[in-house]
């Protein structure tokens, strides 16, 4: 594994210009920042939200990704003269020119983010980043930030869902890139699943870029492209401590083979050659990392090569990985080559053979996974490729990014669907804590209200609860969200994708297990405080009682 | 819209680098390319194949789509002493240094690849694309050219599903960046929705670079931005043909209202006057580009302040285009709107509003699509995001890259599970048309035969079908795929997104009606020729008689 260089930062950072220019947004963004900028109120001060109304899979809760590239994104936030011309062909002709003057010049030096940071357990509904800025250039930033955001944040929680499964011991490999949406559809999965909990990838981009520990060794292809032993080659190798002579390995394997047979009572004459070969070639060129895919032909005939390349390896010195199983019933499979591999080490005294591994990999999704922790099973690495980049349970997140305020003044959209109404005015964020340190209770409560304190009772309004306040107090008090963009600047470090990572670990870890429960978890509160309930009442009330609605002509 | 320009392909070329860098690959690759250079194999004559083994989303057929990035993946595939640095710290310590010279000296002038031309019909089990080359590279490109096809492919299938739902004259509109897999996932399925049948895609990137019609207006939150119409500026517009005066628009549209109101017994004090203010302020911007979304408040409330602001419009010689509805009962809704906008067209004597359109956005997908058709409505445009990019029925095709031929041997994986056996050798494939011009049977047959003639009898074996043979006559035969990059150049030309949506629609023109049915196609046949037939049983056979076995030591 190595770490990204400033070299590889660079490109990142390149990378995201190339990758989200400011062009890959909706076009009613900018027919909208023009129809500001024509009535004169681009520069007025806007506030939008970012959140999502539905914890993702069904589950309790959802992780938070995404911010380290939005950052980068607003940092570079900027139109080419390219861009602008070819804006001007794509909006009606009747717009005045000045307005493409004004995008060439605009950037994000009046813009503040404050938002969750990247790697924190989060809920439905609770607002996870503010985006303060000009009425215009906020408005323009919808697009890219929700689709930045959003997969990053689904992925990043699908991934966290198979660790869970999985349980704590058994490495995860991610190995989605091929069914991803495209290069940097498989790009993002790789990075955010590692950030939600998975050990590897075998995308080597994404260890280049964001130093995520790679593994892979061979395809089913590789073993079928042999066929006979004579392709072997070199057919020699030199013992790793001892005597400086090749060794014929061909000979040395062919001699384990004999002897392993006998052992499991099997036909040398039903090996297959090529399996055999393929085995050996890989051995000869990673004498240190063999580790083949055993199911090419049978399990039967992969696992007697391999046992013989395997010992003929241990015997000069060497030690070998382990093996891989890529079709039929895992589970099963793992206990029948691990009880070989128990019988040779036991039979021909090899230590090496106790701590070979067994990697599954074949189709996996969330419940496969999770029956992992039911049956019995020597599975030691799993690797999951389509279910979990694709998210299969659910392929979207769903984040909306919500105008809160103008000028000031809250903003509210008032929907004939309850579901579709926002929550009016800048607000804090407080996550409640109980005595066992369990956050228990997000607080939505205004900006300029005092927070809560430790230990002192507050009422509050929890949300899709019928109007009725509750009572909570709290052990401790958290204030959810930071300002991580100020005017332009970042001013909250870039965390790398294994910092991150271990935030999301020790977050999940303060998470209550009631809220973790892949089935049916326990939901968990999100509350508006009284002060923000009131505003939220008085302008339904208002709207209502027409104080917005147009009196006569 | 604007045609992309030489300096936006330019774009496109560095843009494919960016983003398919070779690094952007599984890691085994490598270690198998190193292991074949090690034995000194890496330079052998290679044939893999790309296919998928079932149509997707239950279907009849599929698209075949991502040649072109293909093409452009291969024309640049090179390593820089960057990638090369880094494979040096991910392989082992033990690897050969002269390995990492010889990738630094790679590139495709040794590949051939012979394909489907892109947007073409295709079934499952069908080999779509034959790469030929040395061994090791061709055996690198493996995870790049599924990532390339994969999703482009199965979004321009499911485009085209949506295209079939919606019937031919409905407008059709992507939205999707924003649920996609990250930046270049949205910009992937744009480009390939389109191709696939979509007519216009709000993401302006995709214009930019793709040249695909761009489309958007306004969201709820510019509604909202508004509360009263001193917010309006200016106020006056300029009458089209007439009277160079500027008008005060908002007296104007307040007498429609109250004439608008009486017509429809509506009380003006029920009217939103943000949502009035918004209207009039996008309006007096694009006074010959009207189309507000009308649903932020209420459609009644919504309806009555487009017809008073559209009427304006229409009085100063203006053209309003249409409204948009985004949540409710589009279908119900869209009547209620037309059956209004006729009222007022008829009592009012304006033309205009009988032209004017109807776009709906509402979570749409292929089934709530398929309704648009059962049901009355008045939708002329149809804008659909989350379900069309995430491909919610199947997020992924599973598109497989299998080796089939060494050194001029035909190579077969022969799995323990049929579906995953490979068929062995190179390849020609033929589709045979019948006497109607549709397609009836693709001939998989090995590269030496001779092609089958129209008129004349041939026997073969359909797939799936317990080896019977069938004997049909084609009334007419078109060879299926064609060289596109020969030894490290592109022998075809790039087609634009435009050309190649073209030829998805004369491609699905031909294709049987009962083929196409959304729900229980009637499946197509894939037959094999009698001698690869032959092949496939002989080499199964060798397998169960153990030619490729290894007899004692």
């Amino acid at each position: 594994m190595a770490a990204p260089t400033s070299t590889t930062r660079g490109a990142m950072e390149r990378s995201i210009r190339e990758r989200v220019p400011p062009l890959l947004t909706d076009l009613y963004q900018f027919t909208m920042a023009y129809a500001y900028w024509r009535a004169g109120r681009h520069q007025e001060p806007a506030v939008f939200e970012l959140f999502f109304r539905d914890n993702p899979f069904g589950g309790g809760f959802s992780l938070f990704a995404g911010l380290h590239d939005c950052l980068l994104f607003l940092r570079s936030f900027r139109f080419t003269d390219e861009d602008v011309e070819f804006l001007r062909s794509v909006l009606p002709p009747a717009t005045d020119p000045a307005f493409f003057k004004f995008l060439r010049e605009l950037d994000c030096s009046g813009v503040t983010l404050r938002s969750v940071p990247e790697g924190t357990v989060v809920f439905a509904r609770v607002p996870l980043m503010e985006v303060t800025g000009p009425l215009a250039v906020v408005q323009l930033l919808e697009t890219s930030l929700l689709c930045l955001v959003n997969y990053a944040s689904l992925v990043c929680s699908n991934a966290a869902r198979f660790r869970l499964a999985a349980g704590p011991k058994r490495k995860l490999l991610e190995m989605g890139l091929r069914r991803a949406q495209g290069p940097d559809g498989g790009l993002t999965a790789s990075r955010y699943t590692y950030i939600g909990g998975f050990d590897l990838t075998s995308n080597v981009q994404a260890g280049f870029l964001f130093g995520i520990p790679v593994a892979g060794t061979m395809a089913h292809s590789y073993v079928t492209s042999f066929t006979s032993l004579e392709e072997v080659w070199p057919q020699t190798l030199v013992a790793l401590n001892g005597d400086p002579d090749p060794v014929d390995i061909i000979s040395l394997t062919k001699g384990w083979l004999s002897r392993v047979c006998e052992l499991l009572e099997a036909q040398p004459g039903k090996i297959h050659e090529g399996e055999l070969a393929a085995f050996l070639s890989y051995a000869i060129a990673y004498p240190q990392n063999f580790l083949p895919v055993i199911d090419s032909y049978s399990v039967k005939c992969g696992l007697l090569n391999f046992c013989s390349v395997a010992l003929a390896l241990c015997e000069l010195g060497f030690r070998p990985v382990g093996v891989r199983l890529d079709s039929g019933d895992l589970c099963r499979q793992s206990v029948d080559v691990h009880r070989v591999l128990r019988l040779c080490s036991e039979r021909f005294s090899v230590a090496a053979f106790d701590s070979l591994i067994i990697v599954g990999t074949n189709n996996i999704s969330e419940e496969s996974m999770a029956e992992l922790n039911k049956k019995e099973n020597e599975i030691n690495v799993v690797g999951v490729g389509t279910h979990l980049v694709t998210c299969t349970k659910q392929p979207s997140l769903g984040c909306v990014y919500k105008l809160v305020e103008v000028r000031g003044t809250p903003r509210m959209k008032i929907s004939e669907d309850p579901q579709k109404s926002t929550v009016p005015g800048r607000k804090a964020v407080y996550r409640l804590i109980d005595s066992e340190g369990h956050p228990f209770l997000d607080l939505v409560s205004l900006a300029h209200e005092s927070p809560p304190e430790a230990g002192v009772p507050l009422s509050c309004f929890p949300l899709g609860c019928n109007n009725s306040p509750v009572s909570v107090t709290p052990a401790q008090v958290s204030c959810l969200r930071q300002e991580v963009f100020i005017k332009g600047q970042v001013t909250h470090p870039l965390c790398s994708a294994a910092e991150t990572r271990a935030k999301v670990q020790s977050s999940l870890q303060t998470l209550h297990p009631r809220h973790k429960r892949l089935q049916e978890p326990d939901s968990y509160t999100v509350a508006l405080s009284e002060e923000l309930h009131s505003l939220v009442t008085e302008i339904r009330k208002g709207s209502s009682n027409n104080s917005n609605f147009l009196l006569a002509n």
